[in-house]
């Protein structure tokens, strides 16, 4: 009989495990949604430029002519390393090896004031009500005194990592291109929109220079950046920074950061204070034989990576496709080989015609790394059709200045 | 000062109305969803077909370039006749002109268990959430013993109309084509669609040949029919029929008719027995100078339509064009022209290569019809970006037998 392989979580580090399982191996990949989400661009969807649908994936779509693989829709609620099994919203399934790929949730340090008041950006549905929320705020807002649309009107994007900086950009083009065809009653000079980081740079653990290029292109479109300031409290109208600044605001987005998933059942000395799971270099659990953390979950502490990997896509997909070579390794009863990082680098883009990349042997700002950055976005993305389906917005989007997708989607109360 | 004509609703009598009143008149649509819904392709979006957003345009965006329209995303409360005047949910609007263009509801026929335990389709988030129960019944089923999944595969049809037959004819298609693929483990022969019907055939508005072809598809494709049956109850998992059939189902699909939205301030006197809206000939509210009706709302009784018009799309399209002229023709002080309806014909899509079509001088069965039917509904798409996202997903679908948009996305809860 086959082992059996349980995955839980399908982000870029399940899928591609999965993907890479083959022979005879039967493999079991669990997850809360039924598509893979491309995360990096979830903030085109909170500003009306893409579609939800044409960044998320129907798992069973990946896996067609794999047999090997099936998909469970299931909330994984514990591990029970004891008996090889996991309980779920569904039962309890067993397995032979366990992998951890849950990923990362929204890190709001334990402030319930942000937690309650603020708006996330990790899902779809998140991103889609994002979007429901800045355009319900211009409508609301045309039914204002025009001494109280500022409030409204205001964003506040907390966190200025490649997330703070990319969505920033966004609400920049909505705010001065798109917006105001829209709502010609409205005066745009209200709207206020900053960018508040901790750290005294944008994008801190890319080079000076390139922050520098980051900040300057978003002050030149119109963006307020409080710098090297924390946030202090918020109760959904007015933003208190530790440097004395006020922001009158009722929409604040959270991109501060992320922590990893928590699933109970795990020996507490097997995790890191920051939730991280302590694995070896073979991405195995400290203290368990047939147990795998990668990604965003898997905290691997070599003297080169002290706080272990930084939480990127790049790195749960090698990772990924590493461990799937070392089980087929540990099936064969032979020696594993320990994981090694190769940086691809990183970018961000920050508008139209303005990216900023720092690959391996050259760093890139302006058009070239814009046009990078779209590039390696679209060929990340699962499937043809949503290639294509993309690919035709953003053209779209350029050549005509608009954004078709300012829709209200609600939810159904029944 | 120019006179303000007040829209409510921006269905398809709504938004031609409003881009029609050119000129020296200040028009103000409102509506409680910020963007224009094409229904007639509802039914795809429900069944993993096209994407919602393709079907939904954002009304802001159809009215750029027109300064004399603006737009307000509300809810209508009440009308006042007595002071020329509307209140909503987001406070009064006066009004020199009222058209009432709110469209129609789904009838229940005043029955609280068939509204507590079916599922409408009459907008964009309904047709999203039945695509995710269908695909939820599906993963349910997986993790049950096989002869209890018939019951949570099965789908039934209430209503054999146009909306009725296409629905069918989808789920045939997704049950003997897509489903499969993705869930090789489920036998579908355990999954039963049924369409239920009072009339003793399909389509009955049509001629008997059309319904016989349209029965004839269906079955081919195991779809059970229970014509001239009445549905007599339904408690959520059992369906009970006049003609003494009982069958087990957890998704019933209620396309069994619509009934004109009420706003409440119209003097009973001017409301049918039906709900729709006493009209002359002008589509002038009865008892009312400065009041229309147009479309589901307009009870336009004459010789030849004792009963209103039908409920459907071009009688509403023409109807408000007809009455753009009309006002122009109030405002000049010149005589009004009287309504004459120039029926287009009517046509259904069966399913792949097969629709039935009867326009005016040709009555259609099969491919021609079928090519008919996708050329019109993608012509009367608002927006050239929706008609290429459109195109571009039948051509995949068709081509690869294939719809990856088998998502279930729920909605927030936070």
């Amino acid at each position: 009989m086959n082992p059996t392989i349980v995955i839980i979580g399908g982000g870029f580090a399940g899928v591609r495990l999965a993907r890479d399982l083959k022979g005879q191996v039967d493999v079991l990949l669990v997850d809360q949604n039924n598509y893979h989400t491309f995360q990096p661009l979830l903030y085109q969807v909170a500003t009306s430029a893409l579609e939800s649908d044409s960044i998320v994936y129907p798992f069973r779509e990946i896996f067609h002519n794999r047999p090997n693989v099936r998909f469970r829709l299931a909330q994984v609620l514990q591990i029970v390393p004891e008996a090889n099994r996991i309980t779920t919203s569904i039962g309890e399934i067993d397995y032979d090896y366990l992998v951890l790929a849950a990923g990362s949730k929204t890190n709001y340090f334990g402030d319930k004031d942000f937690e309650a008041h603020t708006h996330p950006m990790k899902s779809v549905p998140e991103a889609g009500q994002l979007r429901n929320i800045i355009l319900e705020n211009m409508e609301r807002a045309l039914g204002m005194d025009w001494y109280k649309r500022s409030a409204v009107m205001n964003i506040v994007v907390v966190g200025g990592g490649p997330t703070g900086v990319e969505m920033a950009g966004a609400l920049a083009e909505l705010k001065n291109k798109i917006l105001p065809k829209d709502y010609p009653e409205l005066d745009f000079q209200l709207m206020q929109i900053h960018v508040v980081d901790m750290a005294d740079r944008l994008l801190n653990t890319m080079a000076v220079e390139s922050s520098n290029y980051a900040a300057r292109f978003l002050r030149k479109n119109g963006i307020h950046l409080s710098l090297a300031a924390r946030v202090v409290s918020y109760d959904g109208q007015s933003l208190m920074l530790s440097n004395g600044q006020q922001i009158l605001t009722q929409t604040v987005i959270w991109a501060a950061g992320v922590t990893a998933t928590v699933i109970p059942g795990i020996n507490p000395q097997s995790v890191l204070p920051s939730g991280r799971l302590k694995v070896n270099a073979f991405n195995q659990l400290e203290g368990y034989e047939n147990i795998f953390a990668l990604g965003d979950m898997a905290g691997m502490i070599t003297d080169q990576t002290p706080k272990g990997h930084p939480m990127l896509a790049p790195i749960a997909i090698q990772q990924a496709k590493h461990l799937a070579q070392n089980i087929q390794r540990l099936l064969k009863k032979k020696p594993l080989v320990p994981f090694v990082y190769k940086d691809p680098g990183v970018m961000a883009t920050i508008g139209r015609n303005h990216a900023v990349a720092e690959l391996k042997f050259i760093r890139l700002h302006g058009t070239l790394a814009w046009l990078a950055w779209l590039f390696v976005h679209l060929m990340s993305l699962v499937g043809f059709r949503n290639r294509a389906i993309v690919f035709f917005n953003w053209m779209w989007s350029y050549v005509t200045y608009n954004r078709s997708l300012r829709l209200i989607l609600k939810p159904l109360s029944k």
